[in-house]
């Protein structure tokens, strides 16, 4: 199996500049860009991480593909919204190439597999970190990166032990999986409730998530529609990692006590607050459409779906 | 049966001032009011109708009920939230009168018979106005007022049909029904679905409430919940008098042709846009309530209620 010795990132925002600035000391890095100002500041000056991690690496940076050779690894770091713009970017270049996604939701693997036929790699993360600049990132929470062969592709667990490996060499902190739906699906149904919910009810991630005292409570619906997920991903054959209740009041509990001010804001919350679009169609929407192909009943992420949808109609 | 020779309003906000400005015309009028200022304007200058009437009666307004002196009927004509606090107003007063509550949702008369016999007339009203001031309103929907005997009480058809006579003769449209709980219901339905999704989504009643096209179009969700909430209707034994899908798209059409600009603006999403408490306990929680009494399951009303009361809890 050959070694990993050229990295590719596209989609250099805040975790797509993490990656570049952890592996670009333990590995040649390139960085496809979509602008050519980025482009240009990272050749110039490189990319500069602060926080957890103090680090500056060299980078090639390009808004052509074709400009910057051929590569063992491409990994998609954007929103799941910019997924397809970024495999344009790719179609036709990096033969040889593997390629991890690190996106929230599920269904961006599958976009990707149109354009060409990388093995890919499917990823999750819970690192995360503030861009200052395109070329400088402070890392922030300096938590893990899960990854494992996508089910619908020709990646191999033995290359993805070969990334994890160069992760962590370069000071990330990764975990590879055999079969990562069990924890794919754990995040996706956390990130489902809390976020749907934290998008439409302008709440951070604060403690009326778990409260279940009376009929009105917020913790009811979180539970219902977590109970409701769950018995989606039991008809898709999926056994979950971690249980999201218990990743939901432990998240709420550790936000409470790790001082007052102290609230998370989920990024669907954030994107409502900017009046961006959300990634909802790749979250509860991707758990609606899985519901549809067992015939389970999804009242409660089809209504959350829908209300989200309505509130980005709602930008005007 | 006594002719109604005096009327007193409690709650003059803008249904209220119409109420008093028509009403004072065919009849003695009282105004119970909560702020001195109110009261004073009222009895130094009377009150002004302006738009789809124009008149101009003198009141005799004051904050304490025993300064008005025996008066036939009493319209508690606030929002639902302060009917309680009308109700502590006219506490140990007005014994042979009836009460008139016109409130949207369901559960305002229970509220106000704790504080005293008085046989009460429940009321669904459609008009609406625009509150200039202490004693200026304009009238702007000049539609009608339903009206009959609230069930739990012991107000009579007859009586009811005075109060409606009366209503006519001073320029408002009302009708009066036997059996109000049809008409309540529909409009209870209607309600509930628009206003919530409206409060959430920040839509206006725009024709995205009557889409049903693709997955995740929100008129969907809307039909959804109005099924729901007839299913319950009919265990409680009530037939509708209007289908509330109907309405709704009747509505949306109207302002779909009634010019570009037009997007009603239901008031949950006013409350909502300016942080105040919504009728959200009244009209969906109402439903939530009335399914848990006939054990039918109401997962759309329960998931919209709890976001409401969570996007209150979010005005921080």
């Amino acid at each position: 199996m050959r070694e990993i010795e050229k990295v590719c990132v596209v989609g250099a925002g805040a975790i797509g500049s993490l990656l570049v600035g952890h592996l670009g000391n333990v590995t040649d890095m390139a960085v496809l860009a979509r602008r050519d100002e980025h482009a240009k500041a990272l050749n110039d000056e490189g990319l500069r991480v602060s926080g957890k991690s103090e680090l500056h690496t060299k980078v090639r940076a390009a808004t052509d593909a074709a400009e910057l050779g051929e590569v063992d690894l491409v990994i998609i770091a954007s929103k799941a919204l910019a997924v397809e713009a970024c495999a344009q970017l790719i179609d036709g270049h990096f033969p040889n190439a593997h390629v991890l996604m690190i996106q929230n939701g599920l269904g961006c693997e599958e976009r990707v597999s149109r354009f060409g036929d990388w093995p890919i790699i499917s990823g999750v993360t819970f690192m995360s970190g503030t861009r200052h600049s395109d070329t400088h990132v402070e890392y922030e929470l300096d938590t893990a990166t899960w990854m494992g062969p996508w089910a619908g592709g020709s990646a191999t667990y033995e290359y993805v032990r070969q990334v994890e490996e160069l992760f962590i060499r370069s000071g990330l902190k990764a975990e590879a999986y055999e079969d990562l739906l069990p924890h794919q699906w754990s995040k996706l149904i956390f990130n489902s409730a809390v976020n749907s919910i934290s998008a439409l009810t302008d709440l951070p991630h604060v403690r009326a998530f778990a409260v279940q005292d009376n009929l009105e409570d917020l913790g009811h619906l979180v539970r219902a529609m977590m109970d409701e997920a769950k018995r989606i991903a039991t008809a898709r054959g999926v056994t979950l990692a971690d249980d999201p209740w218990v990743m939901n009041v432990r998240a709420v509990n550790q936000g409470a006590t790790s001082g007052e001010d102290y609230a998370h804001i989920p990024s669907m919350l954030d994107d409502v607050r900017s009046k961006r679009l959300t990634e909802i169609d790749w979250i509860t929407g991707a758990i609606v459409r899985e519901a549809h192909k067992t015939g389970i009943p999804a009242p409660y992420h089809e209504t959350l779906y829908r209300l989200v949808k309505a509130r980005e109609q709602g930008y005007g």
